[in-house]
């Protein structure tokens, strides 16, 4: 690889949904942009979440300069914690991002050796032949950023996550102007987001979700009124605040995550809490329903969430009943669809009346949003992020559609090395992209082995066949002796577990008769003998460990 | 129980989507609508499939006189070869339907012995006291049937499944006289679908697809097309063999449930064929791409059918590139929709463009189509079935709405026993109606605890520590062995595979000084011992089974 020219390497972001972590590299100077985490796919059984794949950072480690983090969800910040332990370098962002990457790292107790910076927006930050400054949008939670890359192969605009809101709720719309002189100077490439790009028409302003709301609180006179929303959402839960205090009502916060979010967001002045609005779920019974709103997590049906234990009765010190109103001011994420219903069945069950339209609004530009950025911005390269191909390609539609010839439109894919100079650009390599998975303290120590075993015995279950045999003289001492897990009830099967046991025995006699010695070829016939038999018998083939010990 | 009142029991399909079956029982008579099943939820895991309990209908057997199907969907047909082993009464339905159920049986082979009976449209079958009426309608399939249930108590309509189209492709509109002939002659109660009740306006007629895909065909001059569908979906399959051949394209039909259906339907004449359309796969080959229309299963992203062993290069004959326009003419079942998109991804990667926009249209009636049906059929009492309790909630709210009264919309549970006559409507009782299981062979040995244990061995794995033992000199003579399943990574945990086994030794001896003879209490000494040891060193909690053989 040529060493003065612009690579752009993202590690993660690409294939799937979240895990936005993206390296951007001339000579000697490696910047990387976010550092998220994914949530673990179906398939993925038992593990909690996933990190990207860092050792091209750390196999580069003198050369990388830091991190330039765009906003603060999970999926742009989530993986620091993991990744600084191995690549620690400086990070960058905005104020509440910084706040919200601060408590994260308190909770990992990292936060002495982390080197944060808080930049504001129109700031540049100097990493030598990289520079990177902060550009205002607008995006589902506040202070999040673009970001201008310039090097001497020129200037990327990397747009984060974002939308353009005109009527903001906290500070200002989206800076075009900034966006439009960076064009007139000329753009080397766009790296924007494709969440919405299959989307026609513009993204709403978070201010209508405001309207909907007053209109709602004004009409709900009895009732007690639950919301459910995106924790990280500080503009939306201000709205909710100010709506609860024109109408006269208390707000009270229920749920970790929420909590967490509002007092930093609070702490840092991105919300603005009237007096004495807040108060406990304790002191709720204080109150007529009428006078209370309750701010809760669990929007998206998470079956651990504060929304959730409401809805199935396992909440502590709240019940839920015909004097309740519940809104979800959220969409389903693609995959929730079936929980959220789970919740809203339950809650109706229980009388309460559910309110799930016109309350939500987009964080993500849709397909005119993109064509104004284009537009502005005049990039030679387009390369759409933040989202699957799909949704990608439906944004290379909407370059193409702008006049920006096919071959500039680069759809390239996690691990790829994308060199980029205004004469040419393409993928000239590669680097190690494969997701890390983390269960528990383990950091990838779990593989494809593992988690195909978990995949088979969530569906099939498990016998255990132990046996104490005198080998030499063919004797089993003790056993043959069955448990099973996860197959069948045992108390209804009692004969085909007692035939079970005797077809093992059967099977390691054969064995003896046939001078077989060596334990693992015993333990084979036996597997196989049995997973013959409960095929024939019941048509299930259950994971089969034979435990043979010689005496 | 009073033996001369009406009573409805719902033994199915109104807690979840799918299984629906309901008796209908007057006196000595009991009749029964429909014998769906429904698919597993995300914890049944290893389930095939789940069925109705149909106990109550066990113990009444000398009274259950016959089962009327509505139509041939899996949800309304699917359990038949299950509970006709239990409970073999005659099933009546229309011809496509019958021919549907007929290949079923086929398959159990149950032919021989099942009384299947014919019924058209305006058909009346007597059975004493109870008389069951088949009436048009429209639905996502053939020959679908709404039934008028007349007994002394008076006459109870219900829809089935159903839409409203005035311009159905096959066959003639829902009989909407009937519907206002019975309104004029007094109805006790209706019972409608209430899967689309909180979706507005109207449902499009079938016909409107025929009209996008005509568009797309025009368009789409130099691709094959490749169509997936609904396999049951008749008229569907109808519009797109008749398109091809306006567009001289020969049609290809791929995967086996769409085989099945396309050829009973072809059979029983509901679709007709212009000569020489259809091609066998190996015969493609024989045509360019824009001669060819590939109509495949799998437009649910399902994992095993044809479409999506296409999208991910398995399927032996069919290859995607860039000369493929692939149409889903579905929308994704909610708990599909991730599925869906990796298929589509996966397509677009290879190259294909896909279209699925105005490409289907549902078969259940929207608000104002359940306005109409009320407003001829005139009901004393509302029973919204079909639906989750949120959609049957939203019917609830459009009878009111009509004037009924809140006290005779009538929300209840499968298992309930609903008594009804002019005068009273009330639950007077419950009987069985937990689903029941079916995992191979076995059907209903699959209880709680055993989908517990699958939960658990998915998300933990499994550790089995086994030591032959000489107990009463307390000498370990075998082991301390581990064998672990999706666990950790062998090779990789030698430390921490060695370091249990010292635990469980270790274990073992404090047992044997402590004088503890009981096997079982050993057992759960050192399950103890290892599940805190693993959980100190990597926060996890495998299945521990410890195996100890006394010699």
């Amino acid at each position: 690889m040529a060493k003065d020219s612009l690579k752009i390497i993202p590690l993660g972001g690409l294939e799937q949904i979240g895990m936005n972590i993206t390296a951007f590299e001339y000579g000697e100077t490696i910047i990387v942009v976010d550092c998220g985490l994914a949530f673990p796919d179906d398939e993925m059984l038992g593990i909690d979440l996933v990190i990207p794949n860092v050792s091209y950072l750390k196999d580069n480690i003198e050369r990388v300069k830091a991190f330039f983090i765009t906003h603060g969800h999970e999926d742009h910040i989530g993986a620091l914690p993991y990744v600084l332990k191995e690549v620690n370098v400086p990070v960058y962002s905005t104020k509440l991002t910084l706040g919200i990457i601060k408590h994260k790292l308190e909770e990992h107790q990292m936060l002495d050796y982390v080197d944060m910076r808080t930049v504001t927006f129109g700031d540049t930050v100097d990493m030598g032949k990289i520079k990177v400054e902060f550009i205002r949008t607008n995006h589902s939670i506040a202070d999040a950023a673009a970001l201008a890359i310039t090097s001497p192969a020129g200037t990327i605009v990397h747009t984060g996550d974002f939308k353009v809101d005109y009527t903001p709720v906290y500070g200002d719309a989206i800076d075009l102007q900034r966006f439009a002189e960076l064009g007139s100077q000329g753009v080397l490439a766009l790296m924007a987001d494709s969440t919405n790009a299959e989307k026609p028409g513009m993204t709403m302003s978070e201010k209508t979700v405001g309207k909907t709301l007053d209109h709602i609180f004004s009409e709900e006179v009895d009732n007690r009124i639950i919301i459910a929303t995106f924790a990280s959402n500080v503009d939306r839960v201000q709205q909710i605040i100010n709506t609860a205090q024109k109408y006269g009502r208390k707000v009270c916060v229920e749920g970790r995550s929420m909590n967490t979010y509002i007092s930093t967001a609070v702490e840092l002045g991105y919300i603005k809490l009237p007096d004495n609005i807040l108060i406990e779920i304790e002191d709720t019974v204080n109150f007529p329903p009428n006078r209370l709103v309750i701010i809760t997590t669990g929007s998206q049906g998470e079956s651990m969430a504060a929304l959730s234990r409401m809805a199935n009765s396992t909440h502590r010190k709240v019940s839920i009943g015909p004097s309740d109103t519940v809104i979800f001011s959220s969409h389903p994420i693609p995959g929730n669809e079936k929980n959220v219903s789970k919740v809203i069945n339950e809650l109706m069950i229980k009388g309460a009346k559910v309110i799930f339209q016109d309350t939500h609004v987009s964080g993500h530009a849709c397909a005119d949003d993109l064509k104004l950025i284009y537009t502005l911005v005049k990039p030679k390269y387009a390369i759409p992020v933040h989202g699957e191909y799909r949704q990608r390609s439906a944004q290379k539609e909407i370059a193409k559609s702008l006049g920006i010839p096919s071959e500039d439109i680069l759809l390239i894919n996690s691990g790829d090395v994308l060199e980029l100079s205004p004469e040419k650009a393409g993928v000239i390599g590669r680097v190690a992209s494969r997701p890390v998975m983390v269960d528990g303290l383990g950091v990838g120590d779990i593989g494809n082995a593992v988690l195909r075993d978990r995949q088979y015995l969530s569906e099939n279950g498990l016998v255990v066949i132990s046996m104490a045999v005198y080998l030499e003289e063919g004797i089993v001492v003790n056993g043959p002796e069955i448990v099973s897990k996860g197959f069948v009830y045992v108390k209804e099967s009692e004969t085909l577990i007692e035939e079970a046991k005797f077809v093992a025995a059967q099977t390691f006699e054969y064995c003896v008769h046939k001078n077989y010695s060596d334990i693992g070829r015993i333990r084979n016939e036996i597997k196989s003998a049995l997973s013959d038999f409960f095929w024939k018998n019941i048509k299930r083939r259950p994971m089969i460990l034979p435990i043979i010990m010689k005496v």
